[in-house]
């Protein structure tokens, strides 16, 4: 393991970015087996290159690697579709203290040990719809209305008013004055399935939005997804820095989620935003700060302590699928019952009895 | 909790016959809370009765109830396309103890605990396409045929020689005289998307198989899935009683293994035959025995434990979805390294201190 090194707090750090082999490649039977450190964006160009797919794509695709993806059980807007991560690993190779080696699972060949990942068939066409919403409680009955379509997109997400304005001048194409939220939903299949498909969700979303909804494919879909993709920087851009945090409520509850983070940010004086997976219901939000004000940092904590509080009491989750880190671990006593977090932790410790690994990262 | 008993092995007994409840609906989000007793066959009809869709099933639907599915991460032959049950958890109520209720996750309403399960929206159509083949080696070709197709299918089964004699009378159409196998391939989704992959379908079967694939919709595929699932109860007809296992393969060695299991049985004197999850590398091998002989048994064990060290062999799983019990014990240390072993009893035993809870029937 090239990297490890023991900081202040005696925990160890491994840097895997060495450790990026693709052990071996069976396009024929759907599958590719890895190292921890292989990159999601190198994963996922060889798997295109082959015909096939691997679907989760947790974001910051060139810096995300594998073993971490499989750590955070790593979700993404294809989530919708396809589930997160966990549900395409067969077998794994790990290390744990003091140092065993040991293999688990496979769907492998016999004299290869390491992280199997199962694969799919590329979809042969890519389609994305937009449509765009005057008030949130439009927006929210968009993403109810393609539920109820029958139809299964790739991913459904939204973008709230402020993170539209943030975005606004590079939308390519024509925004509708009174925009304030839109919802993007990427349809995958063979040709025939996803236009028939298109006409559902256009249907679907059309039926409270502004104007009628925007069908692409090829390279316009792709430019609408490097869009939406670009909502994080150009929100931080606006006051410099934010402070973003990622609950998940269940889907019914997102147009009163989506209104109290502006609500929350108005509160302390902030500016706040929120964009994110709105067919899981998962929730991007952000308040916006000075990097030089500490005074803010402080407010916006405060802001995000009481969302917390909020996705708590509708039956969410504080952590949508980032993790639960030293920003949130004192919030997982809350969201999970006493037995629940002890077994966690002792479960934690059968692996690592010296608490070696993020001692203090998600538990306190 | 109806029924607890306590057995003479000290182990607890929990019967959840009358733990049936839907405890709610939601189908416009696609999901639904039960208890633990609900028999599989009842949360699909009320999933169907809703527009809606439960993928998996491990078979024995009318029997096997939803808290057993969860226990053993059931399966079953749509596994292929839509994963196991795990994928399809939101939220988890348990009882562990000394008597400790705890919930986990939800996606749910705040005021109700449960299991929730995450629903699909039910496919338009399926079909189902049929092929027969002089060999295993021909039948071997037509699943990775399948696989090339870039198509993904909801299952795709197999039949070896011996489990098509014993269902042969039963066919529901003109069987080739020489054939020797069968796949059969579920597909489903909208009208125009199964029928465009039903003809991909059927030219990569018909690439290796006897006659032209034929492939038929509605309650024409529905007698075909039946005639599929009387495979079990026919084969052990035939002999009277039956000793079958169920491995799992990477699928590149479904050849190897089909032709093995007849090969084993009569190195033992017994007929054998096997039929199974073929996408998956899911092999149902079964020896036939009379139930009057303890000896045939015995001749059956023995060679049910060579089919056990090929499996391990060829980098395979000795329970491909049944789970690990009295039976297969003494196969897990084979099969995994020990720290692994390890692990796993002590993850058990964090959960049951006193091991009440199916003592001995995975770990020895």
């Amino acid at each position: 393991l090239a990297g490890g090194a023991v900081p202040a707090d005696g925990g160890v750090v491994i840097a895997l970015e060495r450790m990026a082999r693709v052990r071996a490649l069976e396009p024929g039977c759907w599958r590719i087996a890895v190292d921890a450190g292989l990159t999601t964006a190198h994963a996922q160009r060889i798997a295109r290159e082959n015909g096939l797919f691997l679907p989760p794509n947790p974001g910051a695709a060139e810096q995300s690697q594998l073993g971490g993806n499989l750590a955070t059980n790593a979700a993404g807007p294809r989530a919708f579709k396809y589930g997160s991560i966990g549900g395409f690993v067969t077998g794994l190779e790990v290390a744990i203290p003091p140092g065993e080696l040991l293999s688990i699972g496979g769907a492998a060949s016999r004299d290869v040990a390491g992280c199997w990942l199962r694969l799919l068939p590329a979809p042969d066409t890519r389609a994305t719809a937009v449509a765009f919403y005057p008030s949130t409680e439009r927006l929210a009955a968009g993403v109810l209305g393609v539920l109820a379509s029958g139809r299964v997109p790739a991913a459904v997400e939204y973008l709230d008013g402020g993170a539209l304005s943030a975005v606004a001048s590079t939308y390519p194409g024509d925004l509708p004055p009174a925009a304030a939220g839109a919802i993007l939903v990427e349809l995958d299949g063979s040709g025939r399935e996803v236009a028939a498909a298109a006409e559902e969700i256009a249907e679907a979303l059309g039926s409270s939005s502004l104007a009628r909804p925007l069908t692409v494919t090829g390279p316009r879909s792709d430019r609408l997804l490097a869009w939406r993709e670009s909502v994080s920087s150009a929100v931080a851009a606006q006051a410099g820095a934010k402070l973003s945090e990622d609950v998940s409520v269940p889907v019914e509850h997102l147009a009163q989620v989506i209104d109290a983070v502006i609500e929350l940010g108005a509160r302390h004086g902030l500016q706040a935003c929120s964009w994110g997976h709105a067919g899981n219901g998962t929730i991007h939000a952000s308040f916006l700060v000075s990097p030089e004000s500490d005074e803010e940092l402080t407010r916006a904590q405060q802001a995000a302590a009481e969302l917390f509080s909020l996705t708590i009491d509708v039956g969410g989750s504080v952590s949508g699928e980032h993790g639960v880190g030293m920003l949130k671990r004192e919030l997982l006593e809350r969201q999970w019952p006493g037995p629940a977090v002890r077994l966690h932790r002792d479960i934690k410790s059968l692996f690592d009895p010296k608490n070696l690994m993020n001692p203090g990262k998600k538990l306190p």
